[in-house]
């Protein structure tokens, strides 16, 4: 059953705290006790995130902080990789839904304000009755292998030598499978084939859900998408660039490989 | 490239109408031309939806219905295996997208109007500038096998004697495989092992993106959870009950596993 959103601070719990899009870091840690908290700055809301290690864990978003000695605050993005799994997922979590209350104060469909169900995750239109739930975005993230080449490219925005793979994000329609193929197409104008699903990962930035394969290279030569694809190139798996970091998807689909191959040659 | 949503009438396009959640047909068809939809109802809005067969595709939503004799109304439900795939999917489409423009006409955030870019298909509020795109629901959906026994289950809103594989929403944090063991714990209380993906679908009721699994049975006795599963059994492959019929994923799933143990069996 979905966390209720409605729950008032719980004394025996812990807390992240939450303040213009960096995480409170306290005494080398980012979980706190409730009363610690205080010393941090002015609470705006709190929400419920679930049970950590047993204990009810909430959020608590502040208006402004204090200038409290031994402080520090962390952006999600430069976590990645640094802190343990269930400690990642839990501020991933815990930023994509003070994101998405943020977001759902008021009705889409009539423009009064909304209110925190009781009974599961969900916001609800005081007047209308519309339910909105936490959204997610499904996108898929394809390793293209020839051999003992692979495909890598880089958007403008990824900083200099850095390459990753190919990910876009499913549209209404289509499958999960035809949105490869025409993610593909368009970002590098390649066609694939012999799709295998290898597993997913939820990636909170800010709230995508991320599906990913292997495909073999069927077909076409390489036309990188204006303003979205800087450069692509197929890649020796002997001579990789910078690539992204452990914990991400992208590079457990190319280690992936990688391990493959090693096997082949064996 | 996301269509736009502010092209205004297309003389050499071709459209699909709505109202009251049904979809008009006249003459036998689901699409008409722009010149006959005039005699089907006062326009509302109107949406781009993309080509069909080169064409210009738009939804015709009304805000009332003409008695123009040889028309008559139908919803998607109803449509499920009768049309076409690209018909459906452009149904579907049409019917999410209707859906998704009107519960955006004002932002979540500030509470003030919203409005179609020109350069892709999203929202933008006036004010705030927020951005939103079309939501899908990314869902599991599973058939849990025992040799030649598979799980089926019932909601109690189906009809009577109608069995199906279980389902249910990925949540924020989670994976797609955490989702699938955690909703077949919830629903059935059951244990499974050896997770399959087979394939995924656009499942337009009312957004979802469904990814079919098969999985292998690993232990637990079956619960039914209260209010969601009214019955859930080991059912024979050799004497199905009435299933979902046949252009759903969850049919598709359960032929797939009829395939490969008749592949066993020879
Ligand atoms: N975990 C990983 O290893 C990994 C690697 C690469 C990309 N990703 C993620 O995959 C996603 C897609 O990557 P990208 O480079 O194509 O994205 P992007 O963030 O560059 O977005 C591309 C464009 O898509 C549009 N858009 C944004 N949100 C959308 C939505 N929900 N639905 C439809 N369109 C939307 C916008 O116009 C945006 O400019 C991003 O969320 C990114 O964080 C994850
Ligand atoms: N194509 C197929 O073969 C097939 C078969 C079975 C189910 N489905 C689809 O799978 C989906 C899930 O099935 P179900 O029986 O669990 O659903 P359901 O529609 O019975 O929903 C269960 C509950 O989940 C909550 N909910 C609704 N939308 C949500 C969302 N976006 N995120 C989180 N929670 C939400 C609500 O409390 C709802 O009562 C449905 O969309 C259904 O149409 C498709």
């Amino acid at each position: 059953p979905a966390t209720q959103l409605s729950v008032e601070s719980q004394r025996d719990g812990i807390v992240v705290v939450f303040y213009q899009n960096q995480f409170a870091m306290y005494d080398g840690s980012l979980l706190h006790d409730p009363d610690q908290a205080m010393y941090f700055g002015d609470v705006e809301h709190r929400l419920p995130l679930g049970l950590v290690d047993g204990r009810p864990c909430q959020l608590i978003y502040l208006s402004d902080s204090l200038d409290t000695p031994g402080l520090s605050w962390h952006g999600l993005r430069t976590l990645v990789g640094q802190v343990d799994d269930q400690l990642f997922r839990l501020l991933g979590v815990a930023q994509q839904l003070n994101a998405w209350y943020q977001s759902h104060r008021f009705c889409g469909c009539c423009g009064d304000p909304m209110q925190p169900r009781e009974e599961e995750r969900a916001m609800e239109c005081v007047r209308c009755q519309r339910r909105e739930y936490p959204k997610l975005a499904p996108c898929i993230i394809v390793l293209i292998t020839r051999g003992r080449e692979v495909l890598l490219a880089r958007s403008p925005h990824f900083p200099p030598g850095f390459f990753s793979t190919l990910a876009g994000f499913i549209e209404p329609g289509e499958s999960v499978e035809e949105c490869l193929h025409r993610e593909v197409k368009e970002e590098v104008n390649l066609e694939v084939c012999n799709l295998e699903y290898l597993g997913s990962q939820s990636w909170p930035f800010p709230n995508s859900l991320m599906l990913g394969f292997h495909a073999e290279y069927a077909g076409g030569e390489i036309i990188p998408q204006e303003g979205e694809i800087e450069e692509a190139y197929w890649c020796s798996i002997d001579d990789l660039p910078k690539i992204p970091p452990r914990g991400t998807i992208s590079r457990w689909l190319i280690d992936c490989y990688l391990a493959r191959q090693a096997g082949v040659d064996q």
